[in-house]
């Protein structure tokens, strides 16, 4: 079996994997970015790591986190990493060191794709993914084929106003989605909630340590005041969701990123307000709206997909 | 040459032309609706009114106010006449009444394929399209295709939610784009600035007759206070720009309807508020915002269009 090499870029690690065009992996192996040592060092450890996974790919595949161009295979500016990586050409590097042909892509776009190849998207043709991390992240695929637009920056959906007046935005906007149901946003809730006083079981969880405030613990502690804050987070991202709904009406909305690991309560009101929205135009439940059943491996095997497809995605 | 019929059915009167593959209008009528003779009788006259354009049609594309099967060719609720046109086989109609194929879509997607077809969407492959009018419209091209969605009705841009708070929207939502950026939203704000003595130069143009108050006339008026109620509106259109373009990234984004009759008092304040809610995150000017080159001609031409692609949209 042809086997395809994907790279999935973090901050911190890289992980490096073999698959096949089914999204059977072969061989993985994470190694640590070491960012610090700019873009030939990194490139020449994640060269040395694939030729370690054992056999030649026959293509590899790589979501890194920021702005690429996808044709050319250069990175055009990956904001969280030193020396941002400004015009590096990736493929040209990595072709040289393996031989292979190299295809790039945004990360959160990546992991679109890992929905779209491997995942529930699989059986939907148009949908939209959510990513709930650090920030929020999204990707849009539109019958089949992933929506990238001129800088590979469609699907953007962490970005969608929701607040007009809101906090500000790391992207210069103000209210954005990511300000209001990212990972941080909903834990510095926990954490107010936490050190006011209002939640008990959240308090007995993480011995009162607001470090240990993660989404997850917050729906774990079953605290009402804090299944409170994760239903208004809920009914937040409902918002961009329906926004997302009435514009493309996808058959399905995948939720994925950390932040989906708390399940039914932020699940439960999500699904309430979007109908609350849009049941009325659009009828009830106008698109399903799951959890990714890839998690966080969603990055990795759209890496390898995106070698399989040769780049088209 | 061969010729297509259009059909525009709106509430009030329709609209039936004949045309070709080109755009090029060959004959053309108005006739009124009179939808109290419900749908055998309003049918009967398109027919009768298409037969007097001259030629007999190589096939008829028809705009409607609502939701339509559009394999089946059948209405399925055209909410705004009576007896709301349920199922009916407005197909199997024409189809005995001309003996040409029959296609029929909903109406604002139909002028969105007009736009497509024979409007600046021409030149682009993906772009938006916002209606403004009694109501907010809209449709999203993919990739040179229309998109529909289950119901056809993707591209209900207007009903994306604003202000999560905001007024109640016919739609069953609240704070909807419609409910801020619609022809009578923005005419309810110069007449609530005229009768407070605030707009006395809309006062003149009107002779302070509250009726006559409509969008063009406000963005006419020049009056300081009514140009900031514009840029108000503008604004929150501009938030719907915005999230449509995070989400799909489209070249173009075209403003129609009476509304985009206001000319620069809305489109400057539109453009200036997009740059600041995304041109951080996808740089200056991200999509090219437009006036409709085709005005309400985009209605009909788009039925014509329908008719010439056989329905493939």
């Amino acid at each position: 079996m042809e086997l395809f090499a994907g790279v999935d870029l973090g901050g911190t690690n890289v992980t490096v994997a073999l698959g096949g065009a089914d999204g059977k992996i072969a061989a993985e192996r994470k190694i640590p970015t070491k960012s610090h040592e700019g873009p030939d060092g990194v490139l020449r450890r994640i060269g040395e790591a694939v030729k370690e996974l054992g056999s030649p790919p026959r293509a590899l595949g790589m979501g890194v986190p920021g702005l690429v161009d996808l044709a050319a295979g250069v990175t055009k500016f990956l904001p969280n990493l030193p020396t941002l990586w400004r015009d590096v050409p990736v493929r040209k590097v990595l072709n040289g060191a393996l031989g292979c042909d190299v295809y790039l892509l945004n990360d959160v776009r990546t992991a679109t794709l890992g929905e779209l190849a491997f995942g529930l998207g699989r059986d939907a043709k148009t949908f939209a993914f959510f990513s709930l991390g650090t920030g929020v992240g999204g990707g849009v695929a539109v019958d089949g084929k992933l929506r990238l637009g001129p800088l590979g920056e469609a699907g953007e959906l962490g970005h969608q106003t929701i607040l007009p007046d809101g906090l500000p935005c790391g992207c210069g906007n103000r209210g954005c989605l990511e300000t209001l149901a990212s990972a941080p946003a909903i834990a510095a809730e926990g954490v107010r909630l936490l050190l006011s006083g209002n939640a008990p079981k959240l308090h007995d969880l993480t011995g009162g340590d607001a470090s240990k405030v993660t989404p997850e613990a917050m729906a774990r502690s079953g605290d009402p005041a804090i299944l409170e804050a994760i239903a208004r987070a809920a009914r937040y991202l409902a918002i961009g969701v329906a926004n997302v709904i009435v514009t493309l009406h996808p058959e399905l909305v995948v939720i994925g990123g950390g932040v989906s690991g708390m399940g039914e309560p932020l699940f439960a009101p999500l699904r309430e307000e979007v109908n609350r929205r849009v049941g009325k135009l659009l009828g009830p439940n106008p698109s399903r709206i799951e959890r990714s059943a890839l998690g966080d491996r969603a990055g990795i095997l759209g890496a390898i997909a995106l070698a399989a497809r040769g780049g088209k995605v």
